[in-house]
């Protein structure tokens, strides 16, 4: 059994397109991922409890899926085929598996599901057949199963998935650069998420089209957000939270100024604030999407209670999470 | 009799404080002031619709005045009394007068209400005492009646309230510089004004704090609003009320990463942009007070609604109306 965590960005979302800095923290949100070898060479996948959110979606049997959001979920298995397909083609061995997926996230909401479905996978099947891959091996793969489903992916996700924790992670020319932080923040971290009206990708392309029309004033907002999120390493590396929230309520107005908040997540980050929320913000790409706010220790009922009002899904977690694990289950 | 417009900031509140532009223009309400001779030296006052926002007061007679918040009405007809005051000394002749005022704005909205009652009690006082006192001075006198009643003032509103238009004004050194912009945009300007948790004094303090804090941050978004108020004459002189909008709703944007927006104001802001508007911000000091949308020619009717039922208060206006002026009733 393997499992592996969701992510949510802390600071620098759109920023990292334009080769400014990112925070990305592993959150205390699993999908965890049995893998039992069969004598067959059959691959028989069992997602118990893939939620969309929104979206009611039953699985029965095995491999019979029945929703009213059949694209969604049948997306989020084939994160699953693939990620079988490109790790038994990396160990050249391959053999026959039940997997029974469990999470304890939904697809879709940007908390990185299906990275860490991939890379949960990758981790159990190999395991199955007797290898024990590396974390960074892990992370790759990962990686090449969501470029293989998506088209194209950053590798951030699988990257925080594999390892855990909290990263600083940033673009030198065409690679990525990653860099632990050593972060040891308890407050729990509350997250409000509300249908998303744009795709990511819709999201980035209308920031670049800003950007094509304010040149230097996004310039000078990106610059902005880059030397926030540096602040933003040193807060988290002091365990500062009062700073920490208040980056994260300053890098949500640098946000909206990108144009990629809406009046629903604008709604949410005030409730989570007037709840006494250390700091609140949008989360990922906007339009929509997600919102975390970081809550005092015992702070979190009031927040979370004041997130839930605005919000069709709500969750409470905290960051820093670890990153992939297995272990062997004996029958 | 004289007139003078009141006035909202349309880019760069805050940002003009650390030496960046500020564009402002004068809105389509204004006070008007009545002032007749006396054959005594009494200056008697009737300030007949001095309205507090969101506060019942009502005046009787000449100069009782009953209320419910006496502190803001006696401080609206301060300014009255010091005009006269100013002018007196300035002109080196006085003369007892009748004075009327009517306002088309409530006092303490952050409309510029005081610099207009300033402005045209001394246009009106002086024509009474047979002077004919050009713009310029007229401003001058404005400020210091301002400084003398609130210990300390921007030239500002002062400026506009005499010169009318649409003005970009910026510090050199200790001084400001005024550049009048030929703007001609008929678009309806949409006013929501909800009550202030703060004054301005307190929001330009807490500013300068968050800059104490963290200075290289606040400073780029200060530099950020500056590009951005560039950006903006530029689109005003043009006429394109598109890109007026997305650079109101920027700014709005770097106003929420400076902390100054509330729950209110976000809530207006993106109440207008549903209901259509080409751009929405809050407008001065924030912590409450006004929020200003744009409104296309045909859609002001939406925005209206929209706006006003998030605000205590709504007023439908235009920019760049005309300064003040000043004409002789007959008897």
């Amino acid at each position: 059994m393997a499992s592996a965590p969701g992510k949510v960005t802390l600071f620098g979302e759109h920023a990292i397109v334009y080769g400014y800095p990112a925070i990305v923290t592993a959150i205390g949100r699993r999908v965890w991922v049995t893998a039992e070898s069969r004598r067959d060479d059959a691959v028989v996948i069992a997602a118990l409890d893939l939620r969309v959110p929104g979206v009611v979606v039953t699985y029965r049997g095995n491999d019979v899926i029945i929703g009213t959001d059949y694209g969604k979920t049948l997306s989020a298995v084939a994160y699953l085929r693939k990620a079988i397909e490109i790790t038994s083609d990396y160990l050249g061995a391959r053999g026959g598996v039940n997997l029974t997926v469990r999470s304890e996230m939904p697809v879709g909401a940007g908390l990185g599901t299906s990275a860490a479905v991939s890379v949960a996978t990758i981790a159990a099947y190999s395991k199955v057949l007797g290898y024990e891959l590396r974390r960074d091996e892990i992370a790759k793969l990962g990686w090449e199963v969501e470029k293989a489903v998506q088209g194209i992916a950053s590798p951030m996700d699988t990257a925080i998935a594999s390892f855990g924790g909290t990263i600083k992670i940033w673009k030198e020319g065409k690679e990525f650069v990653r860099r632990e932080l050593d972060v040891s923040i308890e407050e729990p971290l509350i997250i409000g998420y509300v249908e998303r009206q744009h795709t990511t990708a819709e999201m980035v392309k209308a920031v670049k089209n800003l950007k094509e029309k304010y040149e230097e004033l996004v310039e000078l907002i990106m610059k902005a957000i880059g030397r926030l999120t540096n602040e933003a390493e040193r807060a988290l590396l002091q365990g500062d939270v009062v700073r920490v929230g208040t980056l994260m309520n300053m890098n949500h107005g640098l946000l909206e100024a990108l144009n990629v908040s809406t009046m629903k997540l604008s709604q949410i980050v005030y409730a989570a604030r007037a709840a006494g929320a250390l700091g609140a913000k949008l989360t990922g790409a906007g339009g929509g999407g997600a919102v975390i706010a970081l809550a005092s220790k015992d702070g979190a009922e009031r927040v979370e209670l004041a997130v839930k009002l605005h919000s069709s899904m709500t969750l409470r977690t905290t960051l820093g999470a670890p990153g992939v694990t297995t272990r062997t289950l004996e029958e």
